[in-house]
């Protein structure tokens, strides 16, 4: 019989715990279809006491990650223990140092780290495996690296924070604040210890750099990505939005550009009618665009036990069936340091503004934005009681730079009751 | 500098000279990102002399696909002929007895020769690839079988026939007769020379049989598909379905059941809401399901030069990486035999009949409907100037064997004014 492989488990949380679920149910089958036996030799986790609901007896228990990865009874680092720094790096640095491959769903190390860890696990011949770190459940790092191996992409662009989809998607669906919302999300146990991580965009940031790296064959840069969260998302703003048919949705765009590679996290505007504007809750979708290929649609749960430890099951299976390689689709030495080019490409925008009672008042911001060299494709006044009118404008594609500059402009127009709000407009 | 991987490809057509300008186009990319070169020694078609607008000067040419597979200085058969038998199977079997590997796009191939000719591949040690054959450059095939490995599959589903969707979003779209959208989409050039392929299911079954096999770990069995065309579905079974909440499509099922394989190609409707319900015009998608990863539902170009190109290239290019595997994810020998089970999975259906005018006629049919052990969920009539009324039902989930047994009882009733239209609902 083959020779199994053996893996040792750092971290029994959500996804750790359905690593192991699957293990044990589906061993006949993982045997089967790896040729080999994928058994677990060793866990690690904070609290040994914990009730899990699992079988662990069979195991053996380490309380360092670190003494984990380095046990000899151990050829794969299954790193689920989280956090950029802090045990999770050193696990996996040790697991590296000794010459063994790590497969992890650790956005935030690879994110911040992944040029360094890369380096050295291809020094040592050994191959860091990620999957899981992405959208959960959706094969988009296989999708990008190996099917779409023969395109130039184009542009990557997601929904890669579930949270954030969820509260975008509540609003829109119940008329509800932000701040409701928020509150019932974090009551359901969807917002991270920290939700600045789901809200400010940072988590699916984290994401997008590590795309960005695979797909344009340059270090990952997550200190590069141009990053808005959704929290000044206002309920006027949804309804406006789909008044318009659009869809609002925190979006995340990687695209090569003549001056350097842009990544963009923000809330955007999509067309309702599109697969991104059609999505609902706390699924998540990535699109691909390759020259040849064109766009490519992957949906899914991007969180989850079941979906997680599906993703970092068949970056195993990989490992069982032989299959290595770089860890970035390319020689870590080999990957560029991509020039950071700020929001070139242009886009149609929308701008919500209240403007006061005053004749003359939206000739006033209709000059300001021609001053500025922006057209306007659609225009909305509402009818109002207040005394500021509402307004809705979708402008051509225009820089963001000179939207800006429009935007700086209208204030001594005297005619604005409150501060415009400018969201872009993505075509997908 | 690592050895180039030389290709043979036998067939120039579309997708034949698509892989040729991605070669040319993209030589320096692809050898970054393989590790060694990606070249062309020779080519095959059956006409010489045609101008594709390709630069070819810089290979041999070979008259017979045999002999290019045959050549020393080709590594990997690239097979781009077609049709499941003649010169693409000669040429494949040469490849596999001379110890090459396959890269083919050829769905009727393998789905009528595919255990064999896995077989004969893994005895020699050779690779069969196929990610073009299923659904052009959608990555479903390294989905399923390396991205989904950890899962058990339960259902496989999708719409794989572009031109089969072109015509039924065509009608819906613009009130069209089939006759007149069919001979639409041959002006086009969107039908295969034998139209049945496509509006038969034929095309579309190749490929769902080559996905229920690694899907389920069972021998490819094409004969096995439960087939119907979307020939008899009228401009009115379009309408009434869209009345309902409903779309029609050409929806190819395999899910494994407690009396065997179930594989059906045949029109059903879907959610008008759902992924698969706002597939519009020429586009694949096909929705994996798996007890671990949940749904997973992917999108894109399902034929085309450069989306099946890019297919056949990310398949090069994992041979290029030495990534190699069996040809269905687990050895041919293994593969079990599955037991054929026609439609045993219970599911709503959606009947459309004309009844004659008379006192009592709907309660007739609703009676022959509950003597079936068939309950109704919704049920509308319309008004009506012809003397028989519209009358449109949609069932409680129901085995097909009740509902056959009730569409027979129903002329005894004597009120059909024509023969019932019967769909079934697949669930998505």
């Amino acid at each position: 019989m083959a020779e199994p492989l053996r893996l040792g488990i750092a971290g029994l949380g959500t996804v750790g715990s359905g690593v192991v679920r699957i293990v044990q149910r589906h061993a006949r089958m993982l045997e089967s279809r790896a040729g080999r036996p994928v058994t677990i030799s060793a866990v690690s986790a904070r609290n040994r006491d914990k009730d899990r609901g699992l079988r662990l007896n069979g195991y053996a228990w380490e309380d360092d990650p670190v003494a984990l990865a380095l046990r000899d009874d151990v050829d794969v680092l299954v790193e689920l223990v989280g956090g950029a720094d802090g045990p999770a790096k050193a696990a996996t640095e040790a697991a590296i140092a000794a010459g063994k491959d790590v497969v992890t769903a650790n956005k935030a190390m690879l994110a911040l780290h992944g040029q360094a860890l890369a380096l050295a696990a291809e020094a040592r011949g050994c191959a860091i495996r990620f999957e899981a770190a992405v959208a959960g459940g959706i094969p988009v790092i296989r999708a990008l690296g190996e099917s779409l191996a023969a395109n130039e992409i184009q542009r990557v662009m997601g929904v890669m924070n579930g949270t954030c989809n969820y509260i975008l998607t509540r609003m829109q669906s119940a008329g509800l604040a932000y701040e409701e919302v928020f509150r019932e999300a974090s009551d359901l146990g969807y917002l991270e210890a920290d939700p600045t991580l789901d809200v400010g965009g940072i988590d699916a940031s984290h994401k997008l750099a590590i795309l960005a790296a695979i797909a344009f064959g340059t270090q990952v840069d997550f200190d590069a990505v141009d990053l808005e969260g959704i929290e000044r998302i206002t309920i006027d703003d949804i309804r406006a939005a789909a008044d318009m048919g659009f869809r609002i949705k925190l979006l995340g765009v990687a695209q090569m550009t003549g001056r350097g590679l842009e990544q963009r996290m923000s809330p955007c505007l999509v067309p309702a009618s599109s697969p991104l504007g059609q999505l609902e809750n706390a699924m998540n979708m990535v699109v691909l665009e390759g020259d040849a290929v064109g766009q490519i649609v992957l949906r899914g749960a991007g969180a989850g036990e079941g979906p997680t430890a599906s993703a970092v099951m068949g970056d195993v299976m990989d490992l069982a069936r032989g299959r290595r390689g770089p860890v970035f689709g390319q020689p870590a030495a080999t990957l560029a340091r991509a020039q950071p080019a700020s929001s070139t490409v242009p886009a149609p925008y929308y701008l919500r503004m209240a403007l006061l009672d005053k004749p003359g008042a939206l000739a006033r911001i209709a000059t300001v934005l021609g001053e500025a060299g922006i057209s306007i494709d659609r225009m909305r006044q509402y009818s109002h009681d207040d005394p500021a009118a509402p307004v809705l404008i979708v402008t051509h594609k225009t820089r963001r730079s000179a939207l800006k500059d429009a935007i700086a402009a209208m204030p001594a127009t005297g005619v604005l009751a409150s501060d415009p709000v400018a969201i872009r407009i993505e075509e997908v």
